[in-house]
């Protein structure tokens, strides 16, 4: 099937439009147009080569939202116009311990990025949501429950999945003290979704000065990282912090914040913190964790949650002739949402 | 009660002998004769002051072990004559979640160590096992069970408890896969505790060269961290690992070791580790944490576990005049057992 997207051809060129083929239906496969793309910090760093070198040309993007054209014989889930998302895998081996219990992102063998990975299946590399189409086994496929706005939900297949993980697993619920450092991408979200928990949640920041956007995204307010008192005072009061700051800084600030047993689970860097101090870990049995997107049961629980508790991303919409811009924006950080692109400013 | 110690009187003195006052018994305290006491590297680090300034003179050692001389008229566990031991901790609040929980290691008023710190009666300042006497309430005695070696008892006090409790936290059972990093005095009883728990014991060391030592101990052998190829297949394979090493290190290198979902747990390292690596942690959901000994019933458990299991810590048995020299050897590192002082060489 041909298409068109944009892709990277270089790790220091801007995107632009390219034109492929999707694959030919296998049996399991599912055709989508591609209504809305998010736009993940890690698309940037993809491209730009941070990561380790990419087989360009690239179409990058992982938070896919459209609509079902074809499938191929064996689909059973989904038909012609079904609503469905497509997040950051695309394929695993399917029959490891992790793949059995749900937990594809971590399968013993590797699961298949959505873009720049080989297809497990003919070696081709994998172009992901900056597209017009994409072609996906039907298993990695999620459904976009009834109620859902669809413009509006692509960040919650990364930005969304990447911090609900983590609420799940160390099982947050009403009255848990969640707190959430960085107030970006994934942070704004992990705020969102905590407090649609029933969590307590603070945002940690630097200073208080995005205080009332913390309190609207549903916040009791931000633990000002600057403020040596307040930091003192809030010794041992969370149960778990989602760290989203996607860059080199210092845990060791924020652990004595955790109360005895708790966790600090990192979902922005990948990559070295600095060093780390066992004081706090020590004297609180405290714990330092990593986590990764989430499954696709996780994910498409995410989905549904999202939908029944009205929770959604701040979205800006962009046509995807900005993309470059948008990047240029994503560098500087400091944007409390997500771009989405509106894939119908997308012409062949 | 006067008595007689081994003290230091500086950061850079020897230990030499001390008399000094043991108080009278209040309605809730044990006299103890002391017979043992183990020699922890703790003691070493805090009298040189390496963990701030100490109040001196100082009378270390908390692996304590002796029998009952006399109690207080509100004492209704112990009577004269019983055996019974003496760990890291005289006192706590009693009234915290914490402390009502079993885990007076984690008191939220802090817990008043077996040395150098305030009474939180009179404000006096605690002393250690190196001596003949020690006044302790009741509920922070443990008993020593019927068939228990009193000589070799000692080190479970500290080196027992500090490995069992992570142990037991992270819920290692028959068939776990648990790793040791280093085998001094803790890592030689995590070896000797997990393997009685019925674990899978790997010890982790920089070279094989002690390999006949720690099968001896209960390891299937050991992982040489020098080998890039055996700790290359040695990926995810550990479900737990007990990081026993004493000084700043770089935990990243062993955090592959551990399986989706597994633990490091730091228990000697109290400062910095290098920069820490966030991609383990990220791709497997691993986690660091720490641990600090345990609390009064755990430390009963671990007494009644080493009775019931024969286990017990290599010991060497020393004199106490002989305190200096040991605690030279213990600086150079590299004893894969514990001294432990016989009270009987200490005179008035």
């Amino acid at each position: 099937m041909k298409t068109v997207g944009y892709a990277a051809h270089s790790a220091d060129s801007a995107l632009k439009p390219y034109h492929f083929e999707r694959r030919e239906l296998r049996q399991n496969d599912v055709a989508i147009e591609i209504l809305y793309c998010g736009v993940c910090h890690s698309d940037l760093h993809t491209v730009n080569g941070d990561w380790g070198p990419q087989p360009y040309p690239l179409v990058p993007g992982h938070e896919i939202v459209g609509v079902v054209r074809s499938v191929g014989p064996d689909v059973t889930k989904y038909k012609a116009g079904d609503r469905v998302a497509v997040g950051c895998m695309v394929d695993s081996c399917q029959h490891c311990d992790q793949c059995e219990h749900g937990e594809e992102q971590y399968c013993r063998h590797g699961m298949t990025p959505t873009y720049g990975s080989p297809d497990r299946i003919t070696g081709e590399i994998t172009q992901g949501g900056y597209s017009k189409h994409i072609v996906v086994r039907e298993e990695f496929v999620l459904r976009i429950p009834e109620n859902m706005d669809l413009a509006k939900a692509a960040p919650i297949l990364c930005a969304g999945i990447t911090t609900f993980s983590p609420l799940r697993t160390w099982n947050v619920t009403k009255g848990s003290r969640v707190g959430v450092i960085g107030l970006g991408g994934l942070g704004h979200m992990a705020v969102k979704l905590a407090h649609a928990m029933g969590a307590e949640v603070t945002a940690i920041s630097r200073s208080k000065a995005k205080e009332k956007e913390a309190i609207e995204l549903g916040a009791k307010g931000i633990l000002a990282s600057s403020d040596a008192g307040a930091m003192e005072a809030a010794t041992a009061s969370f149960d778990l912090i989602i760290d989203t700051a996607p860059v080199k800084h210092d845990v060791s600030i924020y652990a004595p914040l955790l109360d005895i047993d708790g966790t600090l689970v990192v979902v922005g860097q990948v990559g070295p913190l600095e060093e780390l101090m066992t004081v706090p870990l020590v004297f609180g049995r405290r714990r330092i964790a990593g986590s990764l997107i989430g499954g696709i049961a996780e994910t498409q629980e995410v989905l549904d949650f999202c939908a029944e508790h009205d929770v959604y991303p701040e979205c800006e919409m962009i046509n995807i002739d900005q993309i470059n811009d948008a990047f240029a924006r994503l560098a500087k950080g400091d944007l409390a949402h997500r771009f989405v692109i509106d894939m119908a400013s997308l012409t062949a």
